[in-house]
């Protein structure tokens, strides 16, 4: 496939990617968008110029703050249409003639401002990497018994704040909390000391179910629009103090980052892969088939505010122990509905090695081994100015598909 | 004050209330409400009379699924506009002698199907009842240190999911999910046996604030619209299982009820109370001046299938240890922002007495001590058909505010 939209070779948007965005224009206007390389193509003005005539739309539903309605009308219209635009961006097709459409279209990526993809009503995060359970099992809990009894039998999820989910580039101020340092036998207040970063990938969803009503790992992907790169913001000291007996709570919901280009499973699906053995055998709910992992390589850098991109962790999100449709299928067993945008995070992606760490908590163990970055200093967790980055992409020596970036940048508390 | 509209002296919905809520009325027309005794006026109506021309709203606000826009107006509109509402529907009013409006915009209660009042954005649930939390303590933990060393310190909380949330009357499907009995090594999946409620109050909540933003005490009720009823339905059984690290998940996502009016904070000023000394002192952002307690009853009937209404419990909203801008300043204490209709839950509410415990799980001390009904039946928890039903109601010897009801049946589990 050849597009006649020119694109370098390493671009995470080739012509198989074709992912789902929102965009503020130059002129003001807020709209669904699709990339190739770095040309950003306005779907509201296809619409108008009658391009999707053929899809017999109700309305322009390009025309909005949130990409929701389009996935709503599921993946017998989403799926086509996807390989409809592919093939409008290819050469010698109807677009690529059409120099006006083209003109007033197509967008330099620069020169517009990504938002948030969807509108997002429930958010979801797992804790489905065993590596990082087990890591986070042996710092905190029993060495020997890392992992807790209903690790392997429940993919492990909470319920997170979905108002401060943003989009990448939004700046997130150092949360203050309380939290009890080990040598005070009462609790302090003040910025958190243990700010961390966690590297996810969140799949949203793009139906409405009854309450009552269970999904099947079978169906489960019928109702996965596609996936972002989702930066969990933590606060360890808070969230030690405050987490027993209910869980996280403002350890996390000060902010929560996420890539603005949703790729779709129909884009992943070259990059499908086995996931690991499940023992104990899971119960039939949970019992699936095929190959429900993705081989996406993901990668954190740590930025200093005058300094160059630090590699800090490369991890996989193949190395997921639950895999999305058995999150999906968990989170419905019990009758619990979903909505349309909705995002389920993975929790965070660790791999075996110590460099495959998806978060400051594993990388430097709780503290006790900083990171050394390339001007010098040190980090045991992120400091004020940091700016966090992670990309994450797929390639398999023939096509790459990859989600660009989430970044964000911690400011000082406030007062 | 007295209404040229009828109703009984012991109506929750006296002319000193003038509650919020949405319909369905008989012409299938969704709108906003209000209600003094059995009549539930239309609010759309009324707007297209011209009867709230001095407020100078954009647009008909009530001709709406939800009373959000309504409240982001904010207390320095919302608060005289109740005013008004009330001084309409006393006697010699211009109200009182326009028939024909009189005539279209009064529905009798049963004509009409009460809708969820408020589209909800996000739901947290709280923990802040000490008896609640002594006597979860007493019986899962250690009988001596039942209380967690964070609780005097933090009004705990989580996140809930919001899409579950239903009106009162909805029927709720008991919840299939794992589970591990104690005399088994292995966890087993099936129908919820310890199927619960938990009697709670909910504020929600009239403002858009910030990332980063913060809502001190002293501000928090300026953003509180008002309270409705809150039944938080708890699988015990799953619960036990799953809770551990990351808190309760599909022991609760599977359906909350609420009732449907909101009784704002201005009708319940009449009820304020001094809430129970907090020892140890709290931190400076918690610290708040004034009553900010309510005298609110509460109490919760359960009904068998062919039988009729069991007292189980009476509590009362004053027990609250955290108060409702204690809850909403902790929240946001880290830069969370809040949003129009969201939820805040207090957690179960239970008193000092046995009778007045919020819970199954309190009320039969964890299964050990079963409840008695009226025909003769034991109830460990609840059966599948049982109906419960919570109430509330504050009441000082010369004037009345409810909250009606919040009403829920407990269907069979599916399949």
């Amino acid at each position: 496939m050849k597009s006649f939209i020119t694109y370098d070779s390493q671009s995470d948007f080739s012509i198989h990617n074709i992912p789902f965005g929102v965009a503020i224009l130059q002129d003001d206007s807020v709209v669904c968008v699709t990339r190739v390389g770095d040309t950003v193509i306005d779907l509201a003005y296809l619409y108008e110029k009658g391009y999707f005539d053929q899809f017999e739309l109700e309305e322009n539903l390009f025309e909005a703050f949130g990409l929701n309605e389009f996935i709503s009308l599921g993946k017998e219209i989403t799926v086509p249409f996807r390989e409809y635009l592919q093939q409008l961006f290819l050469e010698d097709s109807e677009l690529s003639k059409d120099e006006e459409t083209q003109t007033e279209a197509f967008h330099f990526i620069d020169t517009v401002f990504m938002q948030l993809p969807v509108h997002i009503p429930n958010y979801t995060d797992f804790y489905s990497s065993i590596e990082h359970a087990t890591n986070v099992g042996k710092m905190f809990r029993d060495p020997e018994n890392a992992l807790l009894p209903n690790w392997r039998h429940i993919p492990v999820g909470y319920h997170g704040r979905a108002s401060s989910i943003v989009v990448s580039g939004t700046p997130i101020h150092r949360p203050s909390g309380q939290s009890k340092p080990k040598d005070s036998d009462v609790p302090v207040f003040g910025p958190s000391q243990r700010l961390d970063f966690e590297l996810e990938v969140a799949f949203i969803t793009n139906a409405y179910t009854e309450l009552g009503e269970t999904i099947s790992t079978a169906d489960a992907e019928d109702n996965i629009f596609g996936l972002v790169l989702f930066n969990d913001w933590s606060a360890r000291d808070i969230q030690q103090w405050e987490y027993v007996p209910l869980g996280p709570f403002l350890a996390k919901n000060f902010g929560s980052s996420i890539s603005p280009w949703i790729v779709t499973l129909e884009a992943l699906a070259p990059f499908r892969t086995a996931g690991p053995k499940q023992e104990p055998e899971v119960f039939p709910y949970l019992q699936f088939e095929g190959n429900k992992n993705i081989d996406l390589k993901l990668q954190t850098t740590l930025k200093p505010e005058s300094g160059v991109e630090n590699v800090i962790c490369n991890s996989n999100f193949k190395y997921m122990y639950w895999n999305m449709s058995q999150q999906l299928a968990h989170h419905t067993i019990n009758g619990c509905n979903i909505e349309v945008g909705d995002m389920y995070a993975s929790g965070t992606i660790s791999g075996h090695t110590e460099d495959s760490f998806g978060s400051m908590l594993e990388l430097t163990w709780g503290g006790t081994k900083p990171l050394t970055l390339s001007d010098g200093t040190e980090r045991k967790f992120i400091n004020d100015n940091d700016t966090v980055i992670m990309r994450g992409w797929c390639e398999n020596g023939e096509i790459r598909v990859g989600f660009g970036e989430v970044e964000g940048k911690i400011l000082p508390a406030k007062a």
